[in-house]
């Protein structure tokens, strides 16, 4: 498998969380599975998830933001796919939506790009949500976090979720985090939690 | 592409620096490509990469250890793989043997398993060697380096690699690094540096 002539538009695999997430979801996300989109947004993520499940699969994909459902599902009809449920609800709630395990979870945090700065996640729910997703995962599936220290409360939530996910027991879960080392202005974190079957 | 049911021994896919670099080395390395592993040891490194780049490509092979060659041409041997290079030297005179740019480079740092734990990788070489490989690696190349700070040399070159791939500039690298934050006894750390095109 050449990823570089088969799979990539970017000439650069490792320059991004998003992309090194997708990298990682590829590898545990399978046709036919269920998903969680934690944080709608634009509806990027929802989109490859939704390709990876397939129309045998099923994504749920949570706002709290009117714009990001519409957004999202203008996306998706433009990609002529239905198997995704939009709900306008804070992933705080997904246990409310979502009663069976799911394969993989995916939070990027932050506020919706080109939208209203100060609606954005709060350590608070976000750790709820995330405590919540530990709950409705598969054995082998994976949780990733976006994490976006460049503003107050990114720094705050990525102090609290680190702190958090490091003390998960070795035995239950394989968590690791992934920094660029490199690069300038607060580049986002990717942690993930995969959880051992 | 499903991983699990297809690319996969392990029920896990996240628990260990050394299956997360074939997992990025299987992204960038194509077919025909040239490659190096900076740190033969029993081969099997060695030996996923030659089955990535196919008999078109190449791999050169380097340990100080006539053991550790002994090992890997009989690994070899047994899958049939006639295109690596066994080179008994040192990484740090790689350049005596590789003259053109090659797509990927890889470190598993230490000592050879199995084998006199007084001769391990040292920093003031392994730190010489990268920047070497550097000067190797193509536009769109990928460096990967597993450094396990369980032994005092270990922890050196840790801190001494880190320090200086943090300051490569980010307009010609992409530095980045995974750790596994839950894990006990010093779990090893993936370092990988992608050269930009």
């Amino acid at each position: 498998m050449c990823y570089h002539s088969a799979m990539k538009n970017s000439n650069e695999t490792f320059n991004k969380a998003v992309i090194l997430g997708h990298m990682f979801l590829s590898k545990v996300v399978c046709p036919g599975d269920r998903v969680i989109d934690a944080t709608m947004g634009n509806g990027n993520d929802t989109l490859f998830l939704a390709q990876l499940v397939g129309p045998q699969g099923k994504v749920f994909s949570f706002d709290v933001q009117k714009q990001a459902c519409e957004r999202t599902a203008r996306l998706l009809s433009q990609h002529g796919i239905q198997h995704v449920d939009c709900v306008q609800n804070s992933h705080v709630n997904m246990d409310h939506t979502v009663k069976d395990p799911v394969k993989a979870i995916v939070f990027n945090l932050g506020y919706l790009p080109g939208s209203d700065k100060s609606c954005c996640t709060l350590c608070s729910t976000t750790l709820t949500a995330l405590k919540k997703s530990l709950e409705l995962l598969l054995p082998g599936g994976l949780l990733l976090l976006a994490i976006y220290p460049g503003h107050a409360e990114g720094l705050r939530e990525k102090e609290q979720l680190l702190s958090f996910a490091a003390r998960l027991p070795q035995q239950q879960y394989n968590v690791f985090s992934t920094e660029f080392i490199n690069h300038c202005h607060h580049p986002p974190l990717l942690l993930g939690i995969e959880k051992r079957s």
